[in-house]
């Protein structure tokens, strides 16, 4: 299959390259891959494990070599015999230039950008040449997949955003207050029938106008916001206090990381998207609002080596109070990249099996997943198994 | 319902006891119970929450108020207000003499101990005197629990311990040598058609000629071993590494604990049966045995703060080593105490709804669940919730 | 002696006076006094443990009685029975009425206040009613001691701040907008020639014009901000990274805590002068600047159980790094409450030796020591120590 | 200066090798030396930082080189560039063959195994040969270091290791019994005026007679078990209890590591000197003996990537109990390895400056130094710079 991503160029994208074509030759085993799990064995079926890449970025660099040159010299993240052996495929993907409209002060710290909108294009003309530069990859095999940086949310706008034609109406106007990028790339990937993914907690599809044109044209997409070390243990451990009827007195989650995701992060506007993200999944899973304390901040020397550190304070039998602390200390493109290679092919799998709208039941990738309040990581796989199996009967 | 207690002077037993007296008087709230959540609501129409008590013991304490007033000054493991509340129910509570036999070293750390057998008994005068005691408290709705220090693993037999004829036979020609005190207590419950669980890993009930007992009898059981602290949380989070296809290299779990539980653990012979019961369990979820450390020392000054580090190595995508660890800081009878009371109602709504033999269904309670491989917490817990609301239903 | 302390209903303040009453009564042993180690043998032939208590506050509370049943019903930081022994001895300690001049938003939290700003007096009169409370109880063996909630940073004035004349015109003109309630209590202090100890981060004692104050009057001063918790840690622990040559990256201290000092500090402009004080000693030990990130922030359940969460990322030999956490779970107050009785304890022996002017040597007990760069434990140990044994022998 | 190691083949030599030339071609920096901190700069005069090596070892390698590609293979503990840069080097250092005599089952983990009894040689013989390889190599600049694998503790004999002497008959008698590798290798080098260091707990020169034999000759050495990791941070630590009067009630070490080092520690008589080595420290420091657990197990995944577990329980002010944990997450032989330099520079320096014996001030790199009581890191540190400065003046 082929996978369009929005932000090739980052560490989670090249990664995911690197991965897949390292797959190919069999120089890496498929530790990581959920779609590579026994219950999930029918996907090579629809979905072979090959994968072709194309993608946009704002980043101007020759290829997807250079970009993973630079990731991988500041995080040795993986052998660097595996680069060595797929160097030559990652320097045959270039990215097309992007927009990156409304990304917010965080954008800055990628170095010299490039976008679309710096070309003095309309709205328009912006969205059309997503469209031509997506169409000229595509096949019927595609799926989208959104990994570039977090953008602020939104200015929400009730005329603009809540239906098809109020979208259109903004594109035609150039209302540019009111379009982001994810939600442009988005619309382009929709409305060409590709199924999309977002692994960000940018708006994305998840606006009801997109939502909206997903089901006109009968596409399957998920999001949002891949869900990858704190919060995937957050998810899986707070089930275990609700089991028990433990009290949660006040959980702390404390996030380092350096990186450009970091760096991005670490501006206000566009960290308040993930913290949202975050923060909400208590409240769904204990059915009552502990005390939080959510943040992320910046560590250069980490780089992408992303630690959480959390503290649950919990109330046992007769009031007692008890303690629990935890650290992650995972290499947040290691975790994630995987991860891309598997929405893709549930997507494309959900596609083939005609499911269009939100695919709730991929759940399980997402912090925030869209219309489903599953947030319980053994439920979420409980249901994505199921969901699988029985359309994979048919 | 009345619980009679194998160990009733432990901490975990009058803990349970402090606990079911003050929410009788309204003093807690149900923290902690299992059996008070939500889809377990029915429960209380077969089982309300109100229990009287008694057991065996073989430490010679006047009454349980003693032992409790003994673990609480060491520990102060909830607020004094309710125990000077409820105090005067516990010094109604004696415990008769019981049997240590073949309990191994680790029982002197106990101090003065007297047990049947320094009477001179036989093995079936041991029994049939478990048997008056037991009788003179128990009517339709009582269970019994074992809560009694961990014993060793007892030397197997074919002859005496497959079938309940062997069992008749050894104890009729009084051979010790095959004997421990879990598996008379245990016989003499369920040849009574007394529900049975085994909250530690003693084997108990576990024996094939006592499920044959069961069978007979028609009585329900459950065990082994109360799944509390570090195995709880391991067989909650092992699962998130099986669901991500992520591989784990190593498992280090090291917990300290004091107390008595911890001195009679700190004996080699009785720690055994332990670790064992502790160690199995990663198999079961991931399907391959990463290496793992299992160990359980001795920390006086926490006393039955059991305290669990754990390090969980594990790969990642393109083979990527990284590193997960967390610290259990609890209180043990403060986790286990309402599981007692839960076992207890769970058992005794089994036998009232015709179910006999062992109740693999609540699996969720133990280490090392009899006749199931679920181990994995969230499908414990789902299995138990669907086994309830069956039979609640009918 | 006699210790006169500002902010006497804390929770610092009343720990300690129920530690000296215990000590007094011989219920409790010594640990945590550092002056009761036997390199300070000789201190009881100047000082004797032995104190009597008197203070400031804004909350009117009756005594402080009502004061420490509050802060151990919310923390039980010590055994029930120590408070009764001496309870009859904490309802004889009344505090007078303070001032909370420029104190910031922080103070709203501590619930119902009345200063002495409140009656409409000016500094003047503010100064002078101190002034008569503290004489009224004072002897020529008193300290006095601030342990009130942290100030937010003064507005600085080179006219007000840097004399004394020019500090005294600031009181004659009543220019409020200058003064904090700390100068003004350690003003008063100083000119009665009672030496003053400030285990606070606010300005107390520390103004240039106060200093001058101290040498004219021949009184010895120390402060500021009580080295507890995790900066004790952290001064200890980074010399090991400086002797070894090994160079850290960055350095995150995570900080939380619930109780009055949370909420407080949980206001940005109180805040400020803690972080300052925890975060520039690291600095000073390494010779260079590593990344840091200090942070304290509110969470209730925890009360006076102060967490924090440190991680050092260090590069080693061959540029390789490595890193190492800890986490101290502490009792804010148990650690600080014996630093109040050292204090007075050194600062009497001070004034006994004809010490005036800042006590650098006693760096040991605070975070940002006046006057010296003396900021690693050990050293600051030893410092204490010979400054001490070479009074002692005069 | 050369530099003869005993373990030439182990990861801490080859790194040392690989560090003391990747600083000769200045592609590393000095991180990581304590010989290059600003108060011992004037040990270049003496000693510049310029690097020879030859050694001893077991195992049948042809070069330097085949061991560091093994090592690095499997734990990638620095960037391949600088072996690429470096490998030449190392590939012109080949170790003789050496004596593994009662080295203890531990040993078998290192693979296939030629030693010089192997050969059928007596002690005096082997002893010749030892003589005669390092007499091929040293100069009147050389300095061997002990770097081999941990032997179990050596059979103790009054009459053959008390005086040298008796050592000699114990040689020429052939009385295998009582003579272990390293007091053989420590005898030779003393016997030829070289300087010797123990990094490891073996016995080394710290039997009586060989003292004696150091000071007859008038050598320097020093010793025992290098302080990397747990130990470094623990003697750096306790004293912050020690000086606060916090009394610790229990201190738990738990040490996992992989690695060659790690097998033959997996061994119960070699790792016995290990854990007395690591044990004893903390007494020395408080002065009394509190609750200590010290284990060091096998963990293969890690490697050398040692990751030590601590958990103090302390006790502070009115008896309250407080928790500190901390986890050090090293790469042992880049901790290690810098040391082996260090150790080298400064008994050379103290060669020139003629001391022998016992150089008890270089107790800061050892675990359990000889003849001092100084364990507290930070006076050892006081005392090795005001050792040297005073030397150095001279
Ligand atoms: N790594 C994880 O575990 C993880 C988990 C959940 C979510 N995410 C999200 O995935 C995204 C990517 O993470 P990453 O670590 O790869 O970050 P990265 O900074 O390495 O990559 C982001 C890439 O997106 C490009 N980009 C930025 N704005 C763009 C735009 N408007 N159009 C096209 N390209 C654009 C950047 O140039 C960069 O190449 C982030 O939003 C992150 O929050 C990552
Ligand atoms: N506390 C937990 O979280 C937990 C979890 C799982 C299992 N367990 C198991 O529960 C048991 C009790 O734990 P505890 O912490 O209450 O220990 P405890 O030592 O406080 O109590 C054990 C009690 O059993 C009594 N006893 C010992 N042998 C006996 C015998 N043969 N017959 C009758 N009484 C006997 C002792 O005198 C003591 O009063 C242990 O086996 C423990 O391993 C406890
Ligand atoms: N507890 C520690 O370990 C520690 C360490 C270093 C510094 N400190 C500092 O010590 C101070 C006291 O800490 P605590 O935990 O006891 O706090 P707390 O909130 O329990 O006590 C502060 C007391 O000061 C009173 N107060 C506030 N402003 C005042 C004023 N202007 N005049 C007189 N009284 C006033 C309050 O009413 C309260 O009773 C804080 O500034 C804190 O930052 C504490
Ligand atoms: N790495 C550290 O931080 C550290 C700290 C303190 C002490 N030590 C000690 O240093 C020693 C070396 O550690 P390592 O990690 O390099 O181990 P390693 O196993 O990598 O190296 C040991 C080397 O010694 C060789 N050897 C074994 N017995 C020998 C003998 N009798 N004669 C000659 N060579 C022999 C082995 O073949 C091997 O090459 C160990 O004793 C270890 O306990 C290491
Ligand atoms: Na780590
Ligand atoms: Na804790």
């Amino acid at each position: 299959m082929k996978v369009w991503l929005i932000g090739a160029y980052g560490i989670v994208s090249t990664t995911a390259m690197v991965g897949a074509k390292a797959l190919e030759r069999g120089i890496v085993d498929k530790t990581g891959l959920v779609s590579e799990l026994p219950p999930f064995k029918k996907i090579s079926e629809y979905v072979p494990l090959k994968f072709e890449f194309g993608g946009h970025d704002i980043r101007p660099l020759p290829t997807a070599y250079d970009a993973i040159m630079e990731h991988w010299e500041s995080n040795r993240h993986f052998d660097r015999e595996i680069l060595d052996a797929v160097g030559d495929e990652l320097k045959k993907i270039k990215a097309c230039k992007g927009t990156a409209l409304n990304c917010g002060e965080g954008i800055r710290e990628l170095g010299r950008v490039e976008t679309l909108e710096d070309e003095g294009l309309t709205l328009r003309e912006i969205v059309d040449r997503i469209e031509k530069d997506i169409k000229g990859f595509a096949d019927d095999e595609t799926v989208v997949i959104n990994v570039a940086s977090t953008e602020p949310l939104p200015k929400f706008s009730e005329k603009y955003h809540t239906t098809i034609e109020g979208f259109e109406e903004m594109l035609d106007n150039d209302v540019k207050e009111y379009a982001t990028a994810s939600m442009l790339y988005a619309y382009v990937a929709l409305k060409l029938g590709l199924p999309y993914g977002n692994f960000t907690p940018s708006v994305g599809s998840s606006l009801p106008a997109l939502k909206q044109l997903a089901e006109e044209k009968g596409v399957p997409h998920a999001g949002n916001d891949g869900k990858t070390g704190e919060t995937l243990v957050k998810t899986t451990l707070a089930p275990m206090f609700a089991y028990r009827n433990l009290k949660i007195l006040g959980w702390m989650s404390y996030n380092i990381l350096g990186d450009y995701d970091g760096k991005v992060l670490s501006h206000r506007e566009n960290k308040e998207s993930k913290v949202i993200s975050k923060d909400k999944v208590l409240e769904k899973i204990m059915g009552y609002s502990p005390y939080t304390i959510t943040e992320i901040e910046y560590f250069p020397s980490l780089v992408d080596n992303k630690t959480a550190f959390d503290f649950i304070h919990f109330q046992g039998f007769l009031g007692t109070k008890m303690k629990f602390y935890f650290i992650w200390d995972g290499i947040d493109a290691i975790v994630a990249a995987p991860l891309i290679l598997d929405i893709a092919r549930f997507l494309l799998f959900a596609k083939k099996k005609g499911i269009s709208g939100v695919v709730k039941e991929m759940a399980f990738f997402f912090k925030s997943p869209m219309e489903t309040d599953v947030i319980n990581t053994h439920e979420q796989f409980v249901m994505l198994k199921d969901w699988f199996e029985k359309l994979a009967e048919v």
